[in-house]
Parts: C-alpha cells; sequence; structure tokens
C-alpha cells in the first residue's frame, strides 16, 4: 500500500541539510525557504505560537472539565485558533460519554478531637454525600497494600483515609507507585464496608491546593476526596496525637453523574503534497479538570504540536499530511482518544507521537522502531542532540491521547518530558499559565519541529525503512 | 523607680560569662548549670520548644479567627502549653470586640467575555453581596493613585479592580507600597461609587491561595475580596484581549458581622528574683485569619519568645520577671495589644519585644537605646554576632502586640527576621507547618535565648543604664 522509494538517498539528502543549516538567530522571523533545520532553531529562540496558544486557551477559556459547555468552549476556540493560523481540514468530531461533574461543595472538617476545616476536592467519578455530608470515624492505611489487608467489613460505617508519599522524579515513574491509592483506593475501601475514602493528593507539593484525578468506579460507589500535602500532613499529626482518640470527619461533596453528554476531538491539518502516504498524527488533549485552567496540563500540548507543525509547514509544503488531535475528554477516562481510533482504525498513521506530560524541556528521544528502522532512529536522534536531548534504547509506548497508534501497531515516538515539577501542578487550580517557562517552552517547540520536518518529509515506510 | 546599681560591674561580669562560653554541641541535653550562652547555642543545635508548640496549635487548633469558638480554643491550648512547659502566673485576660466572620461563600466568576471561575476570598471587615451576588462590570486600576484620581461617581455600578505588584524583601518595606490597596482600596473605589472591590492579593507567591487581611472600614461598607495573582494575572490578561468589551463579573462574598465577642490576650511568666524590676515583655499573636493555620503569622512568634523564655529559665532564676504576651485579636485591629496596653499602662515594663514575622532566620538587631545605653546596645548586638546577627543603627519601633512599650515610651527591641518568603505565606491557606524550616527557627530561639538572657539579668534602667 506504501510507495517504495529509495529511501538511502532520501534519507542521505535530509542528512545533508541537516548538516548545512546555518543559523539567523539574530532575526526574529526565520530565514526565507528556512530549512527544518533552521526553522527548529528559530523556534528555540523567538516561538511565539506556543505560548500564544496556552496563553489564550487558558485565559479565555480556563477550565474545560470534559462533557461541559466550558470544554466545548475549549474546541470552538482551539478550532477558531487553527484556522487563524491556516491549518486546514480544521474540524470537530464529536462523540457522546457519561458525563460525572464536581457539583459545588467540597468541604472537609476534623470535628473530634481537634476541630478545623481541611481543603479537599472530589475525586473524577466518586459519590456524592448528599448536601447534608457524612460524618465517620477515620481510619488510616499508610498504603494501599495495608488497605487492601484489611479484613472485609472491618471499615463498615467508616471513612478510609489512604496516606502514601511520591517523590518528584524526571520521568514521572513515581506516579506509578502513588497512583493506585487515587485510582482503586475507594473501590477498596468500599469493598471493606467504608463509607467514603479520603486520599493525600497524588502530587509533590505542599501548597493547599487538592490534585484531582479520576477513580475507579464500582457498583454503590461511595463519596471520595482528595486532601492537599499540608492537610494530609496534619491528619497524620493527629492521629499521632490523639492519644487512641477517634479521629472524626465531617465530609461534604456533592458531584453528580449528569447523564450522556457531547464531547469531541478537534482536528486540524497541514496538507502533504502526497496525500496518499499516512500522515504524522500529533496528539495532546483539549479538556482540563474543573478545578484547573489546564496550563501544564494539556493546554501547554496542544500548543506545542500546533506550533511544531506550524513551523514545518513555513519551511515548505511538507510530504506527508501533519494532522493535529486535540482530543477531548482524556482526563476522565481517554473516551476521545478511544473514539478517534475507533472512527479512523481504517486509515493508518504513518506516526503518533503526543506531548501531555507539561512544558518543561525534552530530555530524552524513544521510538519503538529502533530496530526495525535504525537508520531513521539514529537520525532523529542525532537531530535533537542540539537541544539536549540524549537517546534511548527504551521503546516507546506513546501517551493517552495515540490510542490510535497502538490499536494499529504502528509506529511511535516518545519526547520525554522533564517531569520533575509536573506532579506540583497536575490536576490542581495550581495549573496556570505562570507555571510554564517560556524558555523550556521553545525547546520543546524547537525538538518537536525537528523530528515533526524530519518525518513529515521521510518517504518511505517508518516503521521499517521501505 | 527603678534601683540604681553599679551597672558598669555587672555588665563587666556579664561580658565575662559571655566570652568564656564552652559549648556543648554533642549533648542533645544542655549541659548543667548552663549559663545563658551555653543555652543560646544548645538551642541552635537542638531546641525543639518551639516546634512543638508551633506544631501543636496548628495542629491541635488550626485557624483561630479573633472573637470566635476557635479562637478561644487556641488560648486555652497555649495556656496548658505553658502550665505543661513550667510557665507561671499562666492566666488570660478577656476583653471585649466587634466582631466579623468571613462567612462562608466565597465565590467569583467572569461571566462575560471570557467565563470562567476566579479564586477569591473576603477582605477581613468587608460587606455582604448576599448569597445571590452581585454581577457587575470590572473597572481596571493599575494602581491605587489611579483610583484615587478617578472622578467621584465614576465608578457608580462597578467593581474596581486594583492591580500593583510586590516583590519579596528581606525586610518586608514592599509591604507598604502594596499594602494600600488593601487597607483602603475599597473604601475610596467606595467614595467614587463602586459596588465593590477586587484586589490582586497583597503577595508574592504564585498559588491558587488568596492573601485576605483587613481593610479599612466605612460607613455602609462594599464587598471586597483578593484574587490569588494567578487570578489577577488571568483577569489582567483578560481585559489586554477583550478589544474593549466589558469585563463582567458576578462576585458573591457572604461576611457577617457577628456583634460583640470576646477575645483575650494569654500570659504567662518566669517570675524573676527581683519582682519589684520591671519585667522583660516578650510578645506574639495567637489569633491568625480563618483561612490561615498560623504557622508563620504567629504560632512561629509564640513558639519562638515561648522558648527563649524557658531556656532562660534553665540557666537558673532570672533577676527579672520575663513575662509573655500572647496576644488575641491582633489581625482584626490589635485589640489585644490595645488592651494590654490599656490595663497595665501603670505597670512599668523594662523591654518590649516581638516575634511576629514569620520563622526564617533573624539578620538584624535593632533597639530604640542605641544612643541613651549605648554599653547594652553594643553588648547585645554583639553577643549575637555569633548567630549571624548583625547590628544596626535603626531605631527600633516594636512590633504590633507591644503597643504597651509604644505607650510608655519605653525601651524596644526589633529582631529582625528574614522576611523573603514571609508574603508568600501571610493571611494564606499555604501558612502551613510544612512551611517552617526547622534550622531557622532553632536560629531564632538562639538569638532570642541569648537577647532575653541578658536583659532578664540586667539590674540596671534598659533605656538609660542608671
Amino acid at each position: 500500500m506504501r510507495p517504495m522509494i529509495k529511501t538511502k538517498l532520501a534519507l542521505a539528502a535530509l542528512s545533508l541539510s541537516l548538516a548545512a543549516s546555518p543559523i539567523a538567530l539574530s532575526a526574529h522571523e526565520p530565514p526565507a525557504n528556512a530549512t527544518v533545520e533552521q526553522m527548529a532553531d528559530h523556534a528555540l529562540e523567538y516561538d511565539k505560537l506556543a505560548w500564544d496558544f496556552v496563553e489564550g486557551i487558558t485565559t479565555e477559556v480556563g477550565p474545560r472539565q470534559a462533557g461541559t459547555e466550558a470544554e466545548k468552549r475549549g474546541r470552538e476556540w482551539a478550532m477558531a485558533w487553527m484556522r487563524k493560523h491556516g491549518f486546514q481540514n480544521v474540524a470537530d468530531e464529536p462523540f457522546e460519554m457519561e458525563t460525572w461533574v464536581p457539583g459545588t461543595m467540597h468541604h472537609a472538617e476534623i470535628t473530634s478531637p481537634f476541630p478545623q476545616p481541611l481543603v479537599i476536592q472530589p475525586l473524577g467519578g466518586s459519590a456524592s454525600t448528599g448536601p447534608e455530608g457524612i460524618t465517620a470515624e477515620v481510619v488510616y492505611f499508610e498504603t494501599i497494600g495495608d488497605l487492601n489487608a484489611a479484613p472485609e467489613g472491618s471499615l463498615n460505617g467508616k471513612i478510609a483515609y489512604i496516606s502514601h508519599s511520591m517523590t518528584p522524579t524526571q520521568d514521572g515513574s513515581q506516579y506509578g507507585f502513588a497512583g493506585p491509592a487515587r485510582w482503586v483506593g475507594a473501590s477498596i475501601a468500599k469493598q471493606k464496608g467504608a463509607v467514603a475514602t479520603v486520599i493525600k493528593s497524588v502530587g509533590t507539593d505542599y501548597h493547599r491546593n487538592p490534585h484531582t484525578g479520576g477513580t475507579r468506579v464500582v457498583e454503590n460507589m461511595i463519596p471520595a476526596g482528595a486532601l492537599t500535602l499540608p492537610d494530609a500532613a496534619n491528619l497524620e499529626r493527629m492521629f499521632a496525637r490523639a492519644d487512641g482518640k477517634p479521629i472524626v470527619m465531617k465530609l461534604v461533596l456533592t458531584p453528580e453523574n449528569i447523564g450522556t453528554q457531547v464531547s469531541g476531538n478537534v482536528l486540524g491539518e497541514i496538507v502533504g503534497r502526497d496525500p496518499s502516504l499516512p500522515p504524522i498524527l500529533v496528539a495532546c488533549h483539549i479538556d482540563s479538570w474543573w478545578n484547573a485552567p489546564g496550563a501544564f496540563d494539556d493546554g501547554a500540548g496542544c500548543g506545542i504540536v500546533a506550533a511544531a507543525a506550524l513551523n514545518v509547514a513555513k519551511s515548505g509544503q511538507p510530504l506527508r499530511t501533519i494532522r493535529v488531535l486535540m482530543a477531548g475528554a482524556e482526563e476522565v477516562g481517554l473516551y476521545g482518544s478511544v473514539a478517534y481510533s475507533k472512527a479512523h482504525i481504517d486509515e493508518p498513521i504513518g506516526v503518533g507521537i503526543e506531548s501531555d506530560f507539561g512544558a518543561d524541556r525534552i530530555w530524552q528521544f524513544q521510538s519503538n522502531f529502533r530496530e526495525t528502522n535504525p537508520q531513521l532512529h539514529a537520525m532523529l536522534a542525532s537531530s535533537v542532540a542540539r537541544f539536549g536531548v540524549a537517546g534511548s534504547s527504551t521503546v516507546a509506548t506513546g501517551g493517552a491521547d495515540i490510542n490510535i497508534s497502538r490499536d494499529q501497531k504502528g509506529p511511535i515516538i516518545d519526547l520525554q518530558q522533564d517531569g520533575t515539577r509536573y506532579f506540583d501542578l497536575h490536576h490542581t487550580p495550581d495549573d496556570t499559565l505562570d507555571k510554564i517557562d517560556p524558555v523550556q517552552l521553545r525547546q520543546n517547540v524547537a525538538v518537536w519541529t525537528q523530528v515533526v520536518g524530519i518525518l513529515a518529509n521521510y518517504p518511505g515506510d517508518i516503521a521499517t525503512g521501505e
């Protein structure tokens, strides 16, 4: 199905253009007839597109919870931005989904023995306490393993509190260790008889902004919320100081399921010279949790992928189409990514790449075709070395928004971002524009411009080089 | 009134003991028969008292808004702590005051042209919008000077927004420049016809926790609230992006005046050998704003002054009484400090010192008797040089809680703390225990132990040396 061409010759030509990239840093405009390399270098110093996107969507839309009118405004805003900047085939692909909203009452307090308020927000998918709330003794679990070990019925009428610690890591790997407290804690506590679950936020900052996020929904779901790290530490000190007296908490959380609502994916393209070649899919997500303006997660990602596509277009119409997918309803269960894959599964994707881990610098290049197309892998890796990006033998598995690439078992690239600060901001009210370092944001755009530019002009099969 | 003794001789003896202070850092307990100097050195490494106080009051009481039951629990907690640690004459001196409470609805949103919620909290003393709220156009003022220049009636039916910037400073001097937006902004906006005022928080951090604080109350007071810095920056970007369209805000703030309530001052003493000598007054405040657990402001201050008094007592009964004043209702208008001065104005205070600027290191020693008692000033200043504290010719004016020293025109010392981080936390939910650096907290206790130890054993008149 894919056109066979003289790949080695093409690679040689690309390598040549890579070697000969005079940099015109003194100009704020890229040089006339700029190469991909020149566009990438220019982006490192001067890109404003990614910032413009993330500033615009966080300022003019703000939080955009999946399935709500705010997310719809986010889609409309993004489509208008893409049209203004010259994307083609800009469209909204709606889909339906069951929709949870957080409600307006988010309150916790210790009523005994140390009465005081705590800062809490509900977990996505959790149940309501009703406006009158519930008041119950809190049972402490240091880890999710301890909760798992609690006998059936041992939490009858109690609130389970799950502690755990999370350390900032460059690669975000701690999320896998700390995340289960949020992902499945409430469902396990419910099995043991708990009437509600509160967790220490899955996060690494000490500010009074809870980290929300989805939790596994089971039948007769119970209320569940996240305390901030300072509140959780305070609660743990209470256990240490209560001399065995019960710690009693009142909890008022009023989320609601509002039934089937419309969400949607936003698409836009830089149409390539040869539309018969499978497109380069660059993805991000448009939605955020209700509490977060979604600058890091994932306004920045959408800004980065869109800016890279536009920068590549400025170096001349690419051989392949670059398709931007701004997925809807990622946070609440990857509905957009799933819907896109289902609708487009029969249209081969050349390669899938996603940006959804903040706006700090890219430090590593990974692909899943290092063994099958080593020349392309090596060229891509070396092309971004000048931006401080290392190579890797780790096999890329792709992010949440490129289900289609996994479903097609197609080529995937991961441009790993520095996640050290990511879980300070993830799913919190603190995910605001001011957290974005414009210098690191531009490094992202530069790396993406370079990688997408090579891929969009690559004539062969990306997986095999043939 | 004050006993005349051979001051120079006494000074010489004190200097000698200062010079000969073998340090026993290897022991966690201070040496037997420790000198003041040894107690100060020991505190630098090992003090746990100040931490115990601030951990205890923030964990077991939490926020303690003046005039409420929570403040009362704070007083009771502090008295129990003082009794447990050996203070004498521990007592509560109640007073009455008009009491404002914040209510429970604190909501702001932009309704047009960029609908989204903003994070807000009311200013102390401000009026209620009622639960239905008010919706009005927002008028932007870059500075309080610009607001002052607005014509009478020009804000009829509008919400005034006052921007201003605050830079972190070691000495906190920026508070004087940025503070007026909060202190008087609403009262000025009201004169011009505004129906409400919102300000950018008087603070230096970019987290979604507003900085509350008192505002001048005038007849027919209007609602007033503080936005966080990220929210204020967002609002300002909206003005830049609205193409002249009006920015409309809905505001729901429901504070209440609940009439006359009881607050109180907490007192405790280390009784001196000569009760006829005027006591050393060491002060802090026990209350906090409703939104803030009050670790930096001012649980730490109370911990520091109480720990210093106890450390001095461990070096032997001091000559003079050390009186700890934990003032009530400081935040809402220095009611405790005023009440204490009124009740005790006829009892001379030897010297007044206050700790109420967080828990970071002390960097400067100031007094108001450098010219009248240069020997004592110099000895005190040199005694704390080993803790990194510089001298100063600035005349100490004292803090909020030692009105009595100003009213008596008596001696005052200021132990200036590093305020660089102070306005990240001041009057916010983020004022939690985890923000306290135990190393710097102990430096405070060491400096205070040294200074209070010298003063409590100083036989002459502190102002004159006679």
